[in-house]
C-alpha cells in the first residue's frame, strides 16, 4: 500500500491544512480524511469543495481511529485543543502540526499527548498571503522546505512517516532543534511579516487623500508590502505572542541598523548608502541560487 | 505625422530609458534614437540590442538637433549633466527626465535651462530590481502612472509632448507639483525601499552558517524584501540623499509605529496586534482595486 496514513484528521481547515486534503485526494486516494473545524461555514465550504470525507465540528470525535492528526487552526488554540484530543488520540498515532513556531508548540501540546502516541511538530515553510479553505492548493508546497522539530527521544519511524508526508506534497524536509527553528524563522519570516505590518500599518494612519494616491502609486514599492501584510491576522498575532524572545531580537538589531541606516541619511553620508545597497543587492543572488524566488 | 518627436537623445541608457527606447522603436519608428551613457560598455550594449541609432560618451553631442532630452541617469548626476548639455539644446526642445525625485531635479536643472528649451520633469513609476540597457523592455510601462512635475510657468503644449510620449508607452499621467511628488513617493516608494535595504542588511550581518538557512527559508516573507533590496544601489543612494526630509518624516512615523508595536509584542497584547492586522489587510483592497498588483 503507497497510503504512509490510513486515516488523517485535519483540525482546522485553513490554507495549508485544506493544501494538504488537496494532496492527500491526489496521491493517497485511499487515506480517509476527516475535516474538523470551529465553524459550520468552514466544515460545509470544505464539504462542498469536497476535499475531506467526513467532518465533525468537536477536535474529540475527529480523532478517533486516526493514525494522523494534523493540528492546522492558530497556534494559540493548540493547548486547549490538545487537551480535549489528548484521551482520544489512537495508541501509536502520529500528531503534528503546521505552526509557525515550534517551541511554545511542542509546550503546549505535550504535556497532553499519552504514552504511545507520537508528537512530531512540524511546519511547512509556505503559503500565500489568503486564508480558508478555499484558498488552499495542492502545488503550494512544491519546491519548499518542511521543517521538523522532534524531540530528542521522538520515535524515528514516526519522524519518517511525517517526513514522508511531506515528500508526498513536493517538499524537502530538514530536521532540527525547535529553539533553532524559532531563531530562523524569526528572521526569515516572522521579522519580515512584523515589518510589512508597521509599515502598511503607517500607511493607514495617513488622511483618506493621501491614502488613494498611496494605492495609486503602490507599485513603487509598497505593493509587496501590503501582500504580506494582508495574511491571517489571528494566526500573526499568536506567532508574535509565542515566538516573541526571538522575534525582540531580532527587531533589536533591525532597530539598531534602522537608526544607523536614519543617520547616515541625515548626515548625507552617500558611501554609506553605496556600500550597504550593494552588500544587499548580492544577497539576492543567494535567493536565487538556493532556488526560492 | 504620429511620432511626437523627431529626434530624441536618452542620457543615460539603464532599465528605465532603455524600455523608453524600445517604446520608441515600436511605437514611433521614425523617431531617430540618440543614445548616451558615461561607459563604452554601455554603449557598445545598446548598439548590440538595436534600440539606438547613433551614440556618443558625450552628452552635449548627444542633445545638439534634439527637440526631446530624456535624463535618465542616477538624478546625483544631473547638475554637472544639465551645465554640459545646457548650452547646446535646441531652441524650443523640451528637457524631461525619469528620476525618482522631482524637487531636488528641478533644482539640479533649472539654473541651466536657456531660454525657450521647456524644463518638464517626470517620473514614470514603473521599473523592475534589474538595471542595465539589457534589462530593459517595452512592456514595463503599461498600466502605471507617470507622474509629471512641471514649473507653473511651463508651456501647456511642451507638457502635452511629455504625456503624450508616456501615454503611448501605455501609461496614465497625472501632473502634480514636485513638493507633493516628493512626499507621495517617500511613501510608496522611497520608505519601502529604505525598509527592504534595512533588513536585507541585518541579515547580511549575521553568520555564514545561518545566512545559508535564510536562503533556504526566504520563501516565508524575507525573499520578497530580497527583490526590492536588489534595486540599483547608485540610483538609491541618490534618491534618499535628495529627498531626505520627507523620507526623514516617513521614516519618523515608522519608527514611532514600530515601537509602540514592539511594547505590544513584548507585553502579549495580542489584542493590539490583532487589530493592526486586521486593519493593515484591508489595505491590500485598496492597492488591488486600483489595479497596482
Amino acid at each position: 500500500m503507497s497510503e504512509p496514513f490510513s486515516r488523517v484528521a485535519l483540525i482546522g481547515l485553513g490554507l495549508v491544512n485544506s493544501s494538504l486534503a488537496r494532496v492527500l485526494r491526489q496521491k493517497a486516494p485511499a487515506t480517509e480524511i476527516v475535516g474538523c473545524a470551529r465553524s459550520q461555514a468552514t466544515i460545509d465550504k470544505a464539504t462542498e469543495l469536497g476535499f475531506v470525507d467526513r467532518v465533525t465540528l468537536d477536535p474529540a470525535q475527529a480523532v478517533e481511529g486516526c493514525d494522523l492528526v494534523v493540528l492546522g487552526s492558530p497556534v494559540g488554540t493548540f493547548a486547549p485543543l490538545a487537551a480535549k484530543i489528548g484521551p482520544h488520540l489512537a495508541e501509536g498515532a502520529t500528531l503534528t502540526d503546521v505552526g509557525s513556531v515550534k517551541k511554545a508548540v511542542f509546550a503546549a501540546v505535550s504535556p497532553h499527548v499519552p504514552p504511545g502516541v507520537h508528537l512530531i511538530p512540524g511546519h511547512p515553510v509556505a503559503g500565500t498571503e489568503h486564508s480558508g479553505p478555499e484558498a488552499g492548493f495542492a502545488e503550494m508546497f512544491e519546491g519548499r522546505w518542511c521543517i521538523l522539530t522532534p524531540p530528542p527521544d521522538a520515535d524515528p519511524a514516526a519522524v519518517e512517516r511525517v517526513a514522508a508526508l511531506w515528500c508526498m506534497a513536493g517538499m524537502s524536509v530538514e530536521l532540527m532543534s525547535a529553539d533553532h527553528h524559532d531563531a530562523v524563522l524569526a528572521i526569515t519570516s516572522h521579522l519580515p511579516h512584523l515589518i510589512a505590518y508597521n509599515i502598511v500599518g503607517t500607511v493607514t494612519d495617513l488622511e483618506e487623500e493621501t491614502k488613494e494616491e498611496v494605492f495609486k502609486y503602490a507599485a513603487a514599492g509598497f505593493r509587496d508590502f501590503t501582500r504580506i501584510a494582508a495574511s491571517d491576522p489571528i494566526m500573526w498575532r499568536d506567532i508574535f505572542l509565542t515566538n516573541r524572545e526571538a522575534v525582540l531580537e531580532m527587531l533589536g538589531r533591525f532597530s539598531e541598523d534602522l537608526s544607523a541606516l536614519q543617520r547616515a541619511i541625515r548626515r548625507g553620508d552617500g558611501a554609506y548608502l553605496e556600500t550597504l545597497f550593494t552588500r544587499t543587492r548580492a544577497i539576492r543572488r543567494g535567493v536565487i541560487e538556493a532556488k526560492q524566488v
